[in-house]
């Protein structure tokens, strides 16, 4: 077992002799992604492993290099032996490429499938192809091949009797969700972080953000939200600009607010069918918007008895889905609704508070009671925010207990769960004071200390605190790399000492999710408070940075991800779009100004403002439905592919025939 | 040129011998498709394009089995000589069924793609395959092949220097366009007629249709608005069922329709979303389900200067977009609205003679003034009635005359425009009647007169006056044979001549159309008048014998469409079912019952019944959000299909690696 592991590249114990062997010999080809094991998995399971990743496809390897990272012994702590970092030759790169269905852009300017045959043909193909595939490319491609390395007739991981194998499915997801492998994940390339970091945040100017370069490093789906980031920012700015002067002329004018509501609604609308085509246009330029889907494989987390999968009729884990359906509706709708039930608990402890504290500035008007006015909305601020935490890993655990067999699946649910609590945590109180309360003053200070102090509380616990955190982390494993090696320069080792410590990015849920409240903010109730938008802007500039910052030098890099759109967002901005609508309709009725047109008749009112609610959902559903998703010129861009392969599928059909 | 024509069977000259010969001659293969030139085509034009038709794939031709059909010389009336019989041999069939992409089933009892090498792994296929494909599919097949017989290097048709030809575009479209080519259209096959009209509308017995036959004979398109109109007819039953109670024992009590209109609510969602699985279920056994869709080719009435197009980058006739939008926006759209107005005007009058019999009937109760009461309402439904076909062939001609490139988007702005006046020149009056006069009473007559007047004039028109007039044609066309042949019998021979005479279907547009108004009459209004429903059940009933009997006897056989769903009738009916909601909605809001409870405020009244609104609206979106479109058995059917596609795939890339 030993002489296999040792088959290639050095073996653990050649490896122990000199540190710089070890690091000059990784060095044999470039390591894009590290595989940790747990410290205490045996022997034969590891050899066993090295040599299916090593193995040729024909065989049913992934044939890939992959080589031990040793770390020099220390007294203090125990570094982890089974360290091992993965790379792979060009070729097996640019046919990995081929199996993922990578688009690229084609000498005539359009974005095709690659293919290793026609590989010439493509536009910044040259020699051998080197440069051609980012970074970020080739590691997901060795991510795909990873987690296509499929068993065979194994019955089990060899060392683990129990650790079950199921011809067909991916070794490396059994492994994972069984806690032989701890992680894997892709290594930064110093060069280009340095370069991009530079591009995108550490120099002063405004400019637009490199897309194309986080792209390149960081995959479509991260580039995705940093151009929806910034969009929305962009579009943020006309309703500022006009926020401001509200502000500034109509400080305690209530009832002019009229003007601003119609315009929150086109601009509601507006916004998320522009940002649609936006998106279909990056996402062509990045070769997603064509790309098919690949075949989901189960979570890595799903488990179940052994039965038969009607689709690809294999044998494997199945649960039946009324056991899930019992979980769904038996435990997870009540405790949401527990959850709802608190939140509308707490709203009214504030509303309590609140009136307290109104009455005690009644009493006696001074500076100390008139502070006293905001502490219970900034309290409140921040409790809602410690509930949205805590309630978000609730929400993880039980969509986790649910056992989805597919990740996507798994999203949708975690997505509804966390989106109806947050909605109601969030805006529950100001839609009591706009609607029942009908009390303005009230609603514009709610909303003023919410937001701010919403922003506040993220800004530090999303960026501030997690760069601490890392600082004084990576301090100590400097300290203890120094102590080990002296001045020896051991730059790989090192780097992967440090990053295999760093935080793992969890995706851009968080991220999307305070986009989607700052939105809701200022969709629903930014015409009684027209600074929402100004503050909102603010954020989202102090936004970029630290999310640039957090993904630069605070997280694990992470696998890139192919997305052609924003996902299951799109639709919660919509409905987000359609709530405001009913919001802003609802608060021009209420409006004193629209009021005095009506003087003697409440009804009349009421029947008008519905009808034109009603025409302006109709508008809205008709606009959607008429504006394309996708703009002409990619629409005929995409047409022409087709064409192109229905008649390469012709074409070989006719030389088929006449060959036979 | 006169050879060429005669190189393979034989020519007019050889025909004009005897008839017998002609009959005998046509019958060496089976005649499945009737081709018809204008009388006064070229010869060399005829020659050219019989070549074209029987040479083989490989020169660019379809490879089809053609014949002239010859008509003895008449002296009262002349019969057009340049008639055509296609046929096929069984090979080139099979080969066409791979070309188009039908889907057919497989041993394992999963619907795939039909390729000639799989022949024998397909569940029916026995022997040499006859019998596998239906007599529609044939037909379908023979007119694809037609239909892409495509130019080759001909600058223009041989004898017409000003017809010309563009590489690559399709020759019978450019025929049918310029008029040589009069139609084509697919013969009935007596046998299965016979066979199928017994079993569909000629047994005196309830029974389901069968619609698997109907699919054989007339193809998938038209089977699904049978299955429609019977799924339609039988969800309508227990509507029907609640409303005859209700009708006999709450004639005068009109304040007892709130429960109605819940049902009606709940009914109109429910039904839409049943009908989505049931047509996949459908179309999933039919093989159309997961059938691609084929390129588009440009109308055959399209016209335009020589240009580039895009996608292909090919020349052909080019018409600009800002044109057409032109002339949408500048006379389409203005018609529409001046139409609209019109009918809103007639509505007006027909308030004015209303309220004149009202007022007779008033000043002198008897029974001839009480049968006046009825008269306006009588003719304002014909009226409208005629207003409708008048406007439906306006809004043919101008959406002709927008010069729309694709037949899909032509269809979309012509259902566009008569759906909207439709709607507006129904339901206008009993709009105004419900929510402006809040007269119940008329409100309840007037929709029975509507719905009575229209159900009798659309079976009229619809089946009765085109069966007379194709029995008086009939009758004409067999003296005239009789008298020339004597005894003779030339089944083919007056087969054709029939049916070339006979009116051509023109789709399912109006029989749709039709129900979408009676959809719309149950839907938004039943509550006043429970009796809408069971006259629609009666209706439907005998709507099934009468268009299964214009589908076989009346009109040309048409050929057979492929369609997976019901296309944009869903959106109709889905779009009417919102606004049936909104509606009912209303109308509980007006009753006296549900008035009876806010005795002291109408303001609270309305806010309740528009909160109760939008938590219905927003119920349907999550309703229609919720349950999938197609039901769990054929998702999983359809994702084995593609894991064994990919798998196929994957499996052949191996072996053309270790090939070479």
């Amino acid at each position: 077992m030993e002489e296999s592991a040792e088959h290639r590249h050095s073996g653990s114990g050649k490896m122990q002799l000199g540190l710089s062997v070890s690091d000059s010999d990784v060095s044999s080809f470039t390591p894009l992604v590290v595989l940790e094991l747990a410290d205490d998995t045996k022997a034969e399971a590891i050899s066993w492993l090295l040599n299916r990743i090593r193995d040729k496809q024909q065989n049913g390897g992934a044939e890939l290099l992959v080589n031990q990272l040793l770390f020099p012994a220390q007294d203090d702590q125990k570094s982890n032996p089974n360290v091992f970092v993965v790379g792979s030759t060009l070729q097996r790169l640019l046919n990995g490429a081929e199996d993922v269905g990578l688009f690229k852009e084609f000498q005539d300017g359009t974005m095709r499938g690659f293919t290793y045959a026609n590989r010439e043909s493509f536009k910044d193909f040259n020699g051998d192809g080197e440069g051609f595939l980012s970074d970020a490319e080739c590691q997901y491609i060795i991510k795909h091949e990873l987690d296509t390395l499929r068993a065979k007739n194994e019955e089990h991981v060899p060392g683990y009797p129990k650790l079950k194998l199921y011809p067909g499915k991916s070794v490396v997801r059994r492994l994972q969700s069984k806690g032989v492998l701890i992680q894997y994940f892709p290594l930064h390339n110093k060069e280009d972080l340095k370069r991009l970091s530079f591009s995108w945040y550490k120099k002063f100017k405004l400019s637009f953000q490199p897309l194309d370069d986080i792209r390149h490093y960081f995959g479509e789906g991260l580039a995705l939200y940093f151009g929806f980031l910034e969009y929305f920012t962009f579009a943020l700015v006309p309703m500022a600009l006009i926020g401001i002067p509200y502000y500034l002329f109509d400080w305690e004018d209530y009832d002019k607010y009229v003007l601003f509501a119609v315009f929150n609604l086109v601009w509601s609308t507006v916004f998320l069918e522009v940002w649609k085509r936006c998106s279909a246009t990056l996402a062509y330029g990045w070769g997603t918007l064509c790309r098919k889907k690949a075949f989901e494989e189960p979570r890595a987390g799903f488990h179940g008895a052994l039965g038969l999968n009607p689709v690809t009729g294999r044998e494997e884990p199945v649960y039946p889905s009324s056991k899930r359906q019992l979980r769904i509706y038996l435990v997870s709708v009540p405790f949401v609704l527990l959850c709802l039930y608190l939140s509308f608990y707490v709203m009214m402890v504030y509303f309590d508070m609140e009136f307290w504290a109104i009455n005690t500035y009644h009493e006696n008007p001074n500076i100390a009671t008139s502070i006293l006015l905001f502490v219970p909305s900034i309290i409140y601020a921040v409790v809602i925010e410690i509930m949205n935490l805590l309630y978000r890993y609730a929400a993880e655990f039980l969509t986790e207990w649910e056992n989805h067999r597919l990740e996507s699946s798994f999203q949708n649910h975690l997505v509804l769960k966390v989106l109806v609590f947050n909605f109601v945590n969030c805006f529950a109180s100001l839609f009591y004071i706009a609607f029942v309360m009908q009390n303005m003053v009230l609603l514009r200070q709610s909303l003023a200390t919410l937001l701010i102090t919403s922003q506040i509380l993220n800004q530090v616990m999303e960026a501030f605190l997690p760069y601490w955190l890392q600082r004084r982390r990576n301090k100590k494993v400097h300290k203890r790399m120094r102590r080990l090696m002296g001045d020896k320069e051991l730059p790989l080792l090192g780097q992967v000492q440090l990053e295999t410590e760093m935080n793992t990015y969890l995706g851009t849920f968080d991220d999307y999710l305070e986009q989607f409240l700052l939105f809701g903010y200022v969709s629903l109730f930014s015409c009684v408070y027209p600074l929402a938008a100004v503050l909102v802007v603010l954020n989202n500039i102090t936004e970029v940075y630290s999310d640039a910052f957090k993904m630069c030098h605070v997280f694990k890099r992470p696998f890139s991800e192919p997305a052609a759109n924003i996902g299951v967002w799109q639709l919660a901005f919509e409905t987000m779009s359609l709530i405001a609508v009913v919001t802003n309709c609802a608060l021009i009725g209420l409006s004193p100004q629209v009021k005095a047109y009506f003087p003697e008749s409440d009804t009349q009112l009421i029947l008008i403002v519905v009808a034109i609610e009603h025409v302006l959902l109709a508008f809205k559903f008709i606009l959607a439905f008429v504006i394309p998703d996708v703009p002409k010129h990619i629409q005929v861009k995409l047409a022409k592919l087709e064409f192109d392969s229905l008649e390469a599928l012709k074409k070989r059909k006719t030389l088929e025939d006449t060959e036979t």
